[in-house]
């Protein structure tokens, strides 16, 4: 249902017990449809949640309207069980909303600076990857920094392991070769990444952050808003660790880009 | 606002943004009011929520009529924000529900067979302790027994050090000392738990399953359930680790179950 509220003992609400896609929609076209499906059903299959009619989620986005939007996907295991215990016979519950959308365009061609969180993320191989709904985590990272000149904050997990930024996966590229952190302990496996990861030569590793401090170009990507090159890395007292010029990094945005329909080149 | 809905961009259904605290209620007369009062405003600080007026909190346990029941008071960081990033002028929104409750009275007595979970809770200082919305792991562990003989789940964290069961605290007797796991890496600090440890002599260490295994007498507790002793511990498997006889389990059950008016000996 779209917009509709939920009873309060939404299990989604009580525990974080489902499950969300945030999709890029061009007018009532959804860009990475069978990514999002996929993780989707990944998702499901490991929360054991009921089987949902995919079908009946694939008419979303026609029903977006022109333009650009953003169509979020929800769904919880609904109401009812005794405490954290699943109901025995749950109906998968899912509501969706559309907002219109404008990507911040400079920051593809201006890179953004980004800070180390303090926040180290938990370890938890069984949520690993998939994107539920219990994402407190994320939101205290966020709140760590308020400076409107900080696009996104860098997480690591709690062995200091590279994971990925806020709400964006992050790749660099070193000896030329283009590596991204495994996302098997924590974080969200994004549905630009797993696309680029079928497009193009893209290597998983589990590495530190003086790793990515020798990398010759690194980015932030997700499926909304595309390819940010890092411009600048600072820790969380704000002192900078590295600074990368953005010449070299045509190639890899275009290979994101072209999976969204996102301009190539400044003034495309 | 009482069994209100919710809507569909509250933080507390998309993030896991919020708290929740479940309080016994006898005759409109809540037990442990002050210690559940206490760690909602410690997870209101540690999750930088809007403050509440804790004096509207106060008069529901008097609306929950006569009887025994449990009050379920939930606060989320409301609608808004950008992504992850809270709202800068958030209204914490609150729901309550009362409902009717019978505790399983047998299990005061007789004890409990408690099953060792494989998922292993994520270490997250930042969230330790406090009651958030966020609590898929503990489903996750939930699910993995349907066998109604067994009462609970016991949790380790990713370095098997002893944290907690799905929904109780665990506390054991050990060369004549109360011991319990420390709550600061994961796992909820149960008010009943709080309460203990101001009336009684009560250890806080850091322990793995051997430390268990070598104990006495053990309990799971919380604020709701009262006490039950633990009979019968076995691995995930079914395979027997340990068992109790429940002899010299009553001085502590007393002590416990004082703070929640539940009997003191069978047949009181």
């Amino acid at each position: 249902m779209r917009d509709a509220a939920l009873p309060i003992d939404d299990r989604g609400l009580a525990y974080g017990d489902g499950l969300f896609e945030t999709v890029l929609v061009r007018n009532g076209q959804p860009m990475l449809w069978n990514y999002h499906m996929a993780r989707l059903e990944d998702g499901i299959e490991r929360l054991s949640l009921p089987r949902p009619n995919f079908k009946a989620f694939d008419a979303l986005p026609a029903q977006c309207g022109p333009g650009l939007k953003v169509l979020k996907l929800m769904v919880t295991r609904g109401s009812g069980g005794r405490g954290y215990r699943p109901p025995e016979a749950a109906g998968l519950r899912w509501r969706w909303t559309a907002s219109t959308f404008q990507p911040t365009s400079q920051r593809w061609f201006e890179g953004v600076d980004v800070r180390c969180c303090e926040l180290r993320l938990g370890i938890q191989p069984r949520l690993a990857g998939i994107k539920h709904l219990a994402r407190l985590e994320n939101v205290l990272a966020r709140q760590e920094w308020q400076d409107d000149s900080i696009a996104e904050g860098l997480l690591c997990d709690s062995q200091d392991y590279l994971v990925e930024a806020t709400a964006m996966n992050l790749v660099w590229s070193r000896q030329g070769r283009l590596e991204t952190p495994l996302l098997d302990h924590s974080g969200v496996k994004g549905t630009l990444l797993s696309a680029l990861d079928d497009a193009i030569d893209l290597h998983w590793v589990r590495e530190r952050l003086d790793t990515l401090l020798e990398a010759d170009a690194a980015w932030l990507i997700n499926s909304v808003q595309g390819v940010w090159p890092i411009r600048r890395l600072v820790d969380s007292a704000g002192c900078v660790l590295k600074q990368w010029s953005l010449e070299s990094n045509d190639t890899f945005r275009h290979a994101a880009h072209r999976q969204l329909g996102y301009p190539l080149n400044l003034g495309d």
